[in-house]
């Protein structure tokens, strides 16, 4: 008796009469038979499975109601062809896995219902009509919507495929998976040799595929790639695509979507090929890969670096597979509180896991600092993450120091972000893109992707010469990264600098920022340093994208308030208006906005000749395809070292519900710099008369101990960076 | 034996040991002793109220341990010795009500201590150095605050009072209560004869002071004004300042804080003077006035209509008494949903009641269609809500056709605003200013309120000859007020229709605003009919301010890309960058933007020669006092009847999170007008051929029965409005 047969009696013994085939036995994909019993026999099933469970039954209930409909392939992304093969796949994965664990034949006759109309159809479709790349596909535009149609169909095939009769398997098989396969392998072969997401996506449909019909070709062109020499396939793109952190190289907006298949066909290998142990490969990838997904998020949302989309969060399907498997991987705390914010979680026995762990265990744990290296040696740059605080609201730096990142990457070498208390304070614009709005082409990315969201402009990043890094050529930008030269984190102190010095011809990019605070109990604040350094005097502009409105603005800015001209012609400069300018009286300014009741004060310490601009996104957008954000930019002209020394210090509450303001003014009311021997001194003093200075040595080595007199104090540290009071005792190490 | 004496005992046997003196007995206020002993012997409080009991607890500890400072009167708003002496108000009433629900005596202590230092520096202060207006305080700039300070501050003496010694009673009456009370009642004479909200607080507070000291007097001036005779004080102010369907005549935002010292003082009122009924007065107009407060919000937050600040909701802490006492005169379920909102109650028998209630029953109802008419007499205009759909994200669509509201009014006449799906969609700026910022003109309201926020071209209203109503004069629009031609509610057709002929010297105005929904499942659509009767050609612009990201616009609009210019020069316009117009083909043109997931498409149709600008808030705006609000203005130039018609439809669903987008586009394909015999015939036309047929009678009245003939189709019907199909089948009576 087959593994099929034993659950569904188990489950249904009084209902059958229908015509039970004993067939081929199908191989466990990620649903085992242990699981199947255990949910099968649950009258009691922890709420976040049982939603994903009545998900389910309401998909499935409304495509029962409204009948199949198989489409010619006619539509691009968002037109009803597409999105209606799309949730037949789904529908196809639901009724499986429904089938499986009610017994109720009713989902295994939509599921192969549905399968046989595919059988009918594809065999017979050209190239999709609507193709526009390099790699269409047949039921869709692109051959990748057809991978991530077959991941979903074959686990939903595999759960009643017991239970079919010989003829509709081989009329399912032979109509549609193995061409499918085929089609999405060696019928294109050089999409599925490469080193690239959609790849994942082809190798994890046709090697579960192949587990399910016993095919082991499909697997091991899937694994071991189409040579079978490991040069491209599935354990090819686990060792490239993912740095020995986790880090995937396009970031965490396509980490989260490539996840789903490493993730999906990870667990399907160990089901069916355990002797690969390949959640062990590279120590334990798979597992880091979740990790990292999860840590690029500040309150569940991805940091929206390169072509992102910025409402993506951790609640998006693609992650219910990662947050499942993590847990099982891992035990780590932090999974059970994303399944809380994910709402549901995946109809397996990692998914029944999970939500018994959240019934209890969901306190989001506070953000943990961390270097994620990018690069399949983790010597190609990297993502810092620097949180300080309490809980889920504590202030987190993200210092974008990473490779290129492909076509979608952003030409944004050394930006930064800021999150503080729950919000995004200095920003990153994501992608110029609306999903699926057919009046907005589409749901393509906008013209205004190309010329300006990925412009070195739109991000918080050094731009030399109003152009951006590698003359806005990715393909150039793939073969250049920053050089990670150190990141600290401690409780009071962390601290990331990296340098880069081909983003320009004639430039050195380096910046160092810290975050810290004072007191264990004192809001932190980041001090981030800037250096350019060129040969020749050329402009540099250093953008802060900020979200709040104005409450203070140095007086020295001229703000136009008659009219508006777009503050360049090129390099994104052309989509932003210039609200006005002024000079910086001896390089210094401050400005104050708020944001979700908090204050928010950037200091800026520049060269003398330099200005300040306050800008908003929106010029040369005839359609309104971006959002008018807003920045201030500081605007200065450099030959040999320039420095741009910001300090941004969160402060005082602004309840307007409660008719509340207190401390609208910055604490800190002068920063200055001392160039000591081999270290930068940059003293900062409070409105109250206290000093905190902070060093930066140029030599970050450990074992270098720097011993330095600054006026009256003897600084003495090992190490890139450290804080002292105005006494010169050292306050980033309260036990030290 | 006194009352307090009783609670004391009953909670506090053990304690005591201090030295009591048995003293005058007290007049109870808000707190009776019944309701006092059934807080101090319960053991198990319901949430809201513990909360509210433990952060008054809190307060008080902080303040306790920080110690009492009562500083020499010297800041403004906002400032430390401003900031300082409300909280000490504050803290006077929570540790006098904590005294009495605790018994333990060094909240009495601290209450007193407290009482005492300002009883040492009252008497001798002269008016405060800040003051601006003409009712200047003494501890406050304002005698405003002033008042509010005794209206906390008695009520906390009130409840120490009793075990107090004769000498600290006299002391702090002497040095504080009498001496303040005096002079906010016959030291202030022109301030306390107002008809107004800041002569409310200070009746409140003599009027308590009087009951609390024994001093007829106070409380007789309090209710039956200085004079004696009804024309000033409580009584004329209830009845003057509300319509008899309790709206008041500023608008909400005022209204709620209006709204604390009218409950106050009439439970006040009622414990004291139980003969004077002051519950019954004006059949009911306390219990109104709370009701309407409610009614006048989307998704807890006020109608923002007037100098309000946006932010401002029903968890304000001025509406804690409201909700308590709404529900005791009520039980209206509203009030324990609100009451979640809220979070908190207060510490009396009222608070207690709404607090067990909201552990239960806590549900928001669907908002209610109502008209609140405004004038003393209900004749002066008033607002229309009207409401359609399930729950709290129902849509809500107000119509402002209030009178001016005084100095804070904004020049809106017919303006509308229009929520759904839990978000503002058509705005309404409120005011400009951030409350209590220092760097923002100490919180004052800004040079924008006035030269922007409050002129018509703010609202959503309609603009001849590019200027405000009333030219702009709050005194002159004091005058005059628009005419409700009708208001009609039913389950799926909503209507109001408003007219003001004295808006503009030279023009009538008149707005009819339909909330309808072709099914009972549909989602409900505005139809908006402005038209604008002048002698003269003159120019008339409406604007719609919105809140969303444009996705699709008229082909015929030249968008500016490379610079942007004020629309005008002066009456808000010099506010507004033009960023771009073009003729509306045939006047027909369709806008759709996106909010909160959801689709909104606003269909014109307006005479052929007209425009659609679209527009941003931001121009001469050198301090960045406004928000970056857009909107799209009709544009036309109108000689006899002008009408401007407008559709605003609610489609589709926009889920970047989950990566579907559904109807993105309106099922209204086409707009029509037909002029029949007595009324106004408007066709719709969906892109699936359907019709729908929304007719508005010239004669409002109920008792006219009109039979017309349009086309083929005969519609009949009774009444200002109706709706039919394609059929000529009336579809807005269900049941009909």
């Amino acid at each position: 008796m087959n593994r099929m047969r034993r659950t569904f009696i188990l489950v249904a013994m009084a209902l059958s009469g229908s015509s039970l085939s004993s067939g081929a036995m199908a191989a466990p994909l990620l649903l085992s038979d242990t699981a199947a019993r255990q949910i099968a026999g649950n009258s009691d099933l922890p709420l976040l499975f049982q939603k994903g469970l009545n998900d389910a039954k309401k998909r499935v209930a409304t495509s029962e109601k409204t009948g199949i409909d198989v489409p010619a392939p006619k539509d691009p992304g968002g037109g009803y062809s597409h999105e209606r093969h799309k949730v037949n796949g789904q529908i196809v994965y639901d009724a499986g896995y429904l089938y499986r664990l009610t017994g109720e034949s009713h989902y295994r006759d939509h599921a192969r219902d549905i399968l046989l109309r595919y059988a009918a159809m594809y065999p017979s479709l050209p190239l999709h009509p609507e193709r526009k790349n390099q790699s269409p596909g047949r039921l869709f535009w692109q051959a990748l919507n057809e991978s991530v149609w077959l991941v979903y169909a074959i686990q939903g095939y595999n759960e009643v495929r017991d239970d079919l009769t010989a003829a509709e398997r081989k009329q399912i098989e032979d109509g549609v998976f193995r061409p499918m396969a085929e089609f999405l392998s060696t019928g294109s072969p050089e999409m599925f040799r490469k080193i690239h997401n959609h790849a994942t996506w082809a190798a994890a449909g046709v090697g579960m595929t192949g587990y399910v019909l016993g095919d082991e070709r499909y697997s091991d062109w899937a694994i071991d790639g189409l040579d079978g020499d490991g040069s491209s396939g599935f354990l090819a793109q686990l060792d490239q695509l993912f740095s020995p952190d986790g880090y995937y190289t396009e970031g965490p907006y396509y980490q989260r979507y490539a996840l789903l298949p490493f993730v999906v066909f990870a667990q399907a290998i160990d089901a069916n090929e355990p002797d690969r142990k390949i959640f062990e490969r590279r120590d334990g990838i798979v597992a880091k890969a979740i990790a990292a997904t999860v840590a690029m998020t500040y309150e569940g949302k991805f940091f929206p670096v390169n072509d992102a989309i910025k409402e993506k969060g951790v609640d998006t399907s693609e992650l219910l597979y990662g947050a499942a498997l993590g847990y099982r991987l891992t035990g780590d705390p932090v999974y059970p509180a994303i399944a809380r914010i994910q709402g549901e979680t995946v109809m397996t026995g990692e998914g029944l896991a999970l939500a018994k762990a959240a019934q209890t265990n969901a306190a989001m744990p506070t953000p943990q600092s961390m270097l994620l290296r990018d690069g399949p040696q983790g010597d190609q740059g990297g993502m810092a993450i620097l949180g300080m605080g309490k809980g889920a609201l504590a202030q987190t730096i993200v210092a974008k120091d990473t490779g290129q990142g492909m076509g979608h990457g952003h030409f944004d070498k050394l930006s930064i972000m800021l999150y503080d208390n729950g919000h995004e304070i200095l920003t990153d614009y994501g992608a110029a893109r609306f999903l699926n709005v057919p009046s907005k082409q589409g749901g393509r990315y906008l013209p205004e992707n190309d010329s300006f969201a990925q412009q070195t402009v739109a991000h918080n990043a050094p731009v030399v010469n109003e152009e951006s890094h590698f003359a806005g050529d990715w393909k150039e930008g793939q073969k250049h990264w920053p050089t990670m030269r150190y990141t600290r984190f401690s409780d009071r102190l962390n601290a990331v600098s990296a340098t880069i010095d081909d983003a320009y011809p004639d430039a050195v990019l380096t910046r160092t920022s810290l975050q810290f605070r004072p007191g264990a109990e004192a809001e932190p604040i980041l001090l981030d340093v800037v250096e350019v350094d060129t040969d020749s005097a050329q402009p540099v502009d250093l953008p802060f994208w900020f979200n709040g409105q104005v409450t203070n603005l140095p007086k020295s800015l001229s703000i136009r308030t008659d009219g508006l001209t777009p503050l360049g012609v090129k390099n994104g400069y052309q989509h932003i208006w210039n609200l006005g300018d002024g000079a910086l009286a001896d390089g210094t300014g401050r400005l104050t906005w708020l944001t979700g009741g908090r204050f928010y004060s950037l200091h800026t310490l520049a060269p003398p000749a330099s200005k300040l601009a306050l800008i908003r996104a929106g010029a040369n957008d005839p359609e309104f395809n971006l959002r008018p954000e807003m920045g201030a930019m500081v605007r200065t002209r450099g030959s040999g070292k320039t420095r741009i020394l910001t300090v941004l210090e969160p402060h005082g509450r602004y309840d307007p519900a409660a008719e509340t303001t207190v401390a609208s003014e910055p604490r800190i009311a002068d920063l200055k710099t001392v160039r000591l021997d081999g270290a930068l001194v940059v003293q900062m003093t409070t409105k109250a008369g206290g000093t905190i200075q902070a060093v930066i040595a140029d030599n970050p080595s450990e074992t270098v101990r720097h011993d330095l007199r600054h006026g009256k104090l003897r600084l003495q540290w090992n190490g890139p960076v450290a804080l002292f009071d105005g006494t010169g005792k050292r306050i980033d190490q309260p036990d030290g």
